[in-house]
């Protein structure tokens, strides 16, 4: 709420906050594709897991096989009950909807906390997740993705990784200008499956 | 290719590039989510209008719909050939795809063009896309989403936009720290449908 009473103007260059994500009003059966391109792109950025709510073990599957390919710990976990997510989270709740506050005016402050639990919602957001949440974010207050808006808020507040392999990556991108190079990672082998 | 013989240490502030999307590889009724997540989030983050390979109406159909009740001109047109609207574009092409080179190396290079095109795979991504793109450009080089990947993009290019609506909305968002708050916009009829 307050400013606080340290000068600005010089911060220390902080750790950018873990970020742990909400997934609720998933369909299984009919939502997997867009609920495994949200995972992904949590992965991707930098997201550390995504709880998904209500269950559902295809998508955590096929997470957990890009997990043993291209590195890391990301991992989808079943969450019965979302309200029990919230509880029990150290930190600030995120929730992104296109009613909420802008991106770039909250940005600063959330950039400065040390663990978020972002919630995204599908078609049908439960009502009273719009006051559990400390934070209610717009990235752009337009109908559009979550899958966007996901994207968006982790690029601003982690950046967007270099190339370079996650921990245990059995195969690693070199970046190119044109086509395609995969190479194995050490201890694992490499090629395209 | 050479950096340009003027200075670039107090370079003028500049419009951002228009940016027009092409997606290829849509497969109709199988991805009609997917890829009208990918055009809603263009939309919000300021593309102009989504070239969709090969055509659906499913699609067109409901993001006219958007722009009818939130303004904008943004939409959907059908491309029976990928080829042609590269041809016919007269900027540069950017392809965005998990081999290509680092986002963060090329944005200040693509954020001086006046419009680029920007081709956004599904799932099968024919290979001469990959020589036929002037730049390859990858959003993280992990698997992740193409709607994730464009927003990034659109973000990084072009900022999110912030509160108010585009020209002809019906309806427009109040930002709010909790709860939702819709108005009709100036000339139409408000409230949620």
């Amino acid at each position: 709420m307050a400013t606080g009473s340290s000068g600005s103007a010089r911060r220390p260059r902080r750790r950018p906050p873990a970020i742990t994500v909400l997934r609720v009003g998933h369909r299984p059966g009919r939502d997997p594709r867009l609920t495994t391109h949200l995972a992904l792109a949590a992965r991707a950025l930098g997201a550390e897991r995504m709880y998904l709510h209500p269950p559902d073990e295809a998508v955590a599957a096929t997470l957990h096989g890009v997990v043993e390919r291209w590195g890391g710990t990301f991992e989808v976990v079943g969450a019965p009950s979302w309200q029990r997510v919230l509880r029990e989270h150290p930190g600030p709740v995120v929730h992104l909807t296109m009613y909420g506050l802008p991106l770039e005016r909250l940005a600063p402050r959330l950039a400065r906390e040390r663990s978020l639990l972002v919630v995204v919602g599908g078609a049908k957001v439960p009502a009273p997740l719009y006051r559990a949440a400390t934070y209610n974010v717009a990235v752009a207050h337009q109908p559009h993705s979550e899958v966007a808006a996901l994207a968006v808020l982790l690029a601003r507040l982690r950046g967007v990784p270099g190339p370079g392999a996650p921990a245990g990556a059995r195969a690693r991108i070199v970046p190119r200008a044109h086509g395609k190079k995969v190479v194995a990672s050490a201890g694992g082998v490499g090629g395209r499956r």
